[in-house]
């Protein structure tokens, strides 16, 4: 009986911040690890799940990169890479489109809703959502193809399925103003998306522990300023350059939090946000 | 860290029953040990809180005995106990009214706003809540005063706290058709607000484990007709009688469970809601 | 036949009236005379629940002094007074409660109740309707014990029975940051209800005629500023101070006129509001 | 004062009809004299508005005879009568639908307006209201032209009208299959549209004091039987069969109570509506 | 086959106005020709449905000059003209307000209805629509009687029948201040209508191809600059200075667009709404 | 000017269909030709929106043979057919779903974007919109693997898109009890939907003209009964055996109409729907 006393009490120290959240967006990019593993991606589910039940608002944005190689191995279309963007011509392109979205978004999907959940996946076509145009970058000599950036997040069909409980999974594909598809940084699509959607959270599932200082330790919490400072100065490198950037453009645009936080972990979501202890690199306004 | 996962772990195990339990009522009977108790008061509040937020519609019904003893005796009013009912005369019943609905009431009442839920208290005239009539027993010989026994229950005070997520805390006085204040067995009016309320659950909290059998074991769990054979073979007696009894006419109104559990025990309420475990006597219809 | 012509005469003379305060807030204190003798408790009630039924949102505020007097007295619990305020401790404190929210306050339901009405009996923990503290006076060397004065209103609860056309009947007492009670003024509670619902007018019930001059003729209407000069000057007295007082801050904080009027007339409220004539003193912005 | 506190009394004896007639229909034929009299029709509008502002549904129908005749004759057309109903033919339609809608129907509609009311003119022809087709009599000989009778009322207008309290004024004229124009009278209509809006009563207003018995005296109340009973023997006799019939068939079809009262006493709706003794003869169902 | 293709494309071709117009106000002003002629009648009428059907939200405004001559002939009522307005005594403005509202409003609404839409005759009466006063011209010395010109438009009626999908139909008959009639130049009432429920287009049916240059040749479109300069120069004369005028103080008042339309062509306001081509002269602001 | 007023006219013929139609739903299956040719998209497109703007409901259920074959052939992945319909073992059943869901629906859904219209693309997946199980047959021997037939349309995430004026375009692939995907004919998904969405009309686009006679001429019209009868007798064949018989069902399911119609013609779903003439073969109840 005590160990069932104990369980009580935990359910009771999530209250204060089943509260706090209660009725506010928590966009979370979803990816690496999390993605991969049977148990991580069942825990993935039940935190999203449990996170609707109790009042929050998820929405789940996901990257597929490794998938993509796959298919595109498969059908012999090569292709290289820069600065860890895929070149994406037309034909590589289509690929993207077809495995991010009819493939990794319903594999999400269905995987929400056989736990119990009710999501609907989503494209930036989807309701115009998502529209994009070409990365512009001006000392690029590289041309990336179809490679784009959000121009304009358009919230409607978010606004719809929320009011009716519906958990929105979106793949980041964007929209031309020709209608041409553009293939976007899941990161940043989860970003805009969080402004977009006035977000209190932005989570950022990785599969490293967090942000660490110089001896390698996790920075539990940094300002903006700080962050900022730090890319500056390149103590943050690789691939954690755009998603801090993202995390400081998406508090510049009212988001309360972001986080960076290790995916690995069973639970993290719910850790995150349902504990005191809280786990990864926060940054904050 | 391990320990934190196991939290989050635990906070997954409720989802089922957030699940089955959200948008239902839950009829709560509040009294006993659980009531004079620093601690169990604080886990009483914060368990009813955490089930309104987690999408669950809790009313409480409250007794109130001892503090209305205390009452009397100061002011010098004596009064006779007829099969543990206070017989009732004009001026007892005011102090009883005065206690229950002016002390009792408004302590748990400020009880739970305290601690961070937001709740009213009633009694069975706001809103012409609980119509009464004098309680009739033609085997009677004893006149019982104003001990009276619910002839309707008007919900729609009730329904209208629900719809802006108000937590209702009910005192068992009634008032009959001429205006006069009854005094009803607080177990009574939970099971009859259960019934009108369609509630999926009737909770009595009680100061023992809940039923026994013959060999003074926890049955954890009886039909409608087991219950009823109990109580007329004797197997039952005492102050258990009457909640048997009225367990047994909500189930019978269309209440799914009704459950005699232990108030002593913290968290008494969300154990029994939340886990798989179960605590006391469980009866099913 | 011509004396039924007389009285649909009488309520078209009402037409005005009913239009002017249509879907308008009017709180009215109620105490004194009217409240003990049994013809003046039906008329008030009456009263209320015709304003209703034509359309006005009548809120009530009552007082209760000789009641907690006659039960402290009963207990043998003494108390003094300080310039006509009780001085409260914790166990008269605790009387106080249960006589003016157990007893007075639900005797007022009933009543409403009992000639037709839709009343509920709140109290400032109700909702966290009342936030109070301790009264503060910087001269004072008397220390009043729990005797407060209000923070702030919380019109929530207030909004939730409007909309569903029950009337409020509301007891003076107040809760403090740390779940305290407080023994607040009815007056006061009165004009700081009506300053918080936006209430066209603020009526205090009272045993005398309204406000005299100093010939002792009654005074039919004051501005603020004339009412501000005869308290300044003394030329208002004893408890006819802290009620002009009220009046005065309700008015300034929005409230449309107030009314110091004679209770012990019968159907006073309806004279004041309904009819050509008015009645006692009122005070304009 | 004592004046004034009789004057309060007469308000609150109308409380309970308030009370009973709250938002219920109640439909009135209004013609005759109080169409007329300048101080009946100030009466009329009064007692309309009042209705409306303490919560009934008031629908006027109108008749117009007289205003008619004198049109017809300006303009040199002469009409023959059959039966108390005058022959139609297309000219002279065309004038009673000028006169009726064009003028007296507006004129009320401006009296009401005048007087503080917000109702809107409507005929047969707006939203389809009155579905029509030419007057059948087997036994009738003489072709009475453009003399109609009700085929369906199309409420729905009117449900717009009531949503937003606006008062329905109809003037007699339908409209046919083929979009031809009809003359009806103006009390089968008043009796239809008490059908088709659920009215609780039909008030049909006359220059009578009600239905006498045969000497002469005033019957207060008559069931359809008893009503049906003196058509049938004879004892009611000329214009006021046709009243008695629709109010008979008006009852059948589910309105609660139909009166014939006499619109030459002032505010004689009120006194019907609001007092003890009523006025005229009642028929119940 | 083909032409069954040709004819969807033309469907198609109305897409962009259907889309552009969708749930906004366009007021027609509907007179001359267009409502004497049986298949220019026909035409409107489905015009006026097709609008609805497709989302738009149609409001008519109708005059009725010759049918007003000829009643007063018939009733033997002489009147004089004043440039182009009738001198309007009491009697002839009974007999203005019979024939609009009693005869040419009804027959409006008939004639929709007829067809299949749900029309609601409204006169400036009916909800208080249109509060008028003399008109006041300084430089008159003709005095003209009962004509009116627009103190406000209260638009709460409009709004009602927008709501649940009824065409308004309004005649040009205004309200004074003490409940007087008053006759108001059609044209005048369309564009204090278009101005007060924000309309998109105010559209004028007349019995003229448009605005016409010195070579008489037609002006597509117009300034409200250079329409204002054509009447100040003397460039438009006769009845077409207080169209172009009514249409200039609409366009000031915030309406988009305003169209002289020649009426006499068949449905002439699809024509200007759903086509490229467009008819008749366009005043934009 | 007269050509203009021809187009005016065929607007007019479309009035009593949209009227008809209005509010309704209507059900089209998406394929062949019509999804290849440039022309044909965009005319499709055009009649989509189009549709909708004038108050229709329409829903897209789409297939897509071809360009999942050439997929399956770019990655070496070779699939047998039995009886018209692809052997999906759960390779191919990944890549069907790609090509469904990650292709062909997104380039409808940017197609009629593209146009003007407000479209989201669903799988079955998404709000568990299409439960399905493994296709049964009894008398098969073949094995199809994941082709699969509609256990249950959930038609929630319609009704959410419906109220908010989104059209949703359907791939026809289903989730099987536990989570595992199915390739369904989407003829049967397009019925199934309309069936559970009570639409008005089914229609299905093909390659050919409608159902011929067996002297090769359009049949215009079919009961239920004949096209049964010509199913049994072998009259018809090949692919549009299963075309005939979802009809059928649906049908007997509740939709009024079901229509087979040549997709190769330019506009053909607006011929259907808004023309007199219709097109193809109907199959009414």
């Amino acid at each position: 009986m005590q160990s069932e006393i104990e369980k009580a009490k935990i359910l009771i120290e999530s209250l204060p911040y089943i509260r706090k959240f209660s009725n506010q967006t928590i966009v979370i990019k979803y990816g690496g690890h999390a993605m991969r593993d049977e148990g991580l991606k069942k825990s993935f589910a039940l935190d999203i799940i449990l996170m609707q039940y109790v009042g929050l608002v998820p929405i789940v944005v996901h990257g597929g990169g490794p998938q993509i190689g796959r298919v595109l191995e498969k059908m012999g279309i090569k292709s290289s890479f820069h600065k860890g963007m895929r070149v994406t011509d037309s034909e590589t392109m289509e690929v993207v489109e077809m495995v991010l979205v009819g493939k990794v978004n319903k594999d999400i999907v269905g995987l929400i809703n056989q736990h119990g959940g009710r999501s609907v996946g989503l494209c930036g076509k989807d309701g115009g959502l998502i529209q994009a145009k070409k990365l512009s970058s001006s000392t690029e000599i590289e041309d990336m193809g179809m490679v784009g950036q959000v121009e304009l997040i358009n919230p409607s069909i978010l606004e719809t399925l929320k009011n009716k409980h519906f958990i929105p999974v979106i793949a980041p594909v964007g929209v031309g103003p020709h209608g041409e598809t553009y293939n976007i940084n899941a990161d940043l699509v989860a970003g805009k998306i969080a402004s977009a959607t006035k977000a209190k959270k932005l989570i950022l599932l990785t599969d490293v522990e967090g942000i660490n200082d110089d001896k390698g330790k996790l920075i539990p919490s940094l300002s903006t300023g700080e962050a900022q400072y730090m890319v500056d100065k390149g103590l943050i490198s690789g691939g954690m350059i755009p998603k801090v950037n993202c995390c400081i453009e998406a508090l510049k645009e009212g988001v309360e939090k972001a986080h960076i936080i290790d995916g690995r972990i069973e639970h993290a979501i719910l850790l995150e946000i349902f504990t005191d202890k809280g786990i990864g690199t926060e940054i904050v306004a």
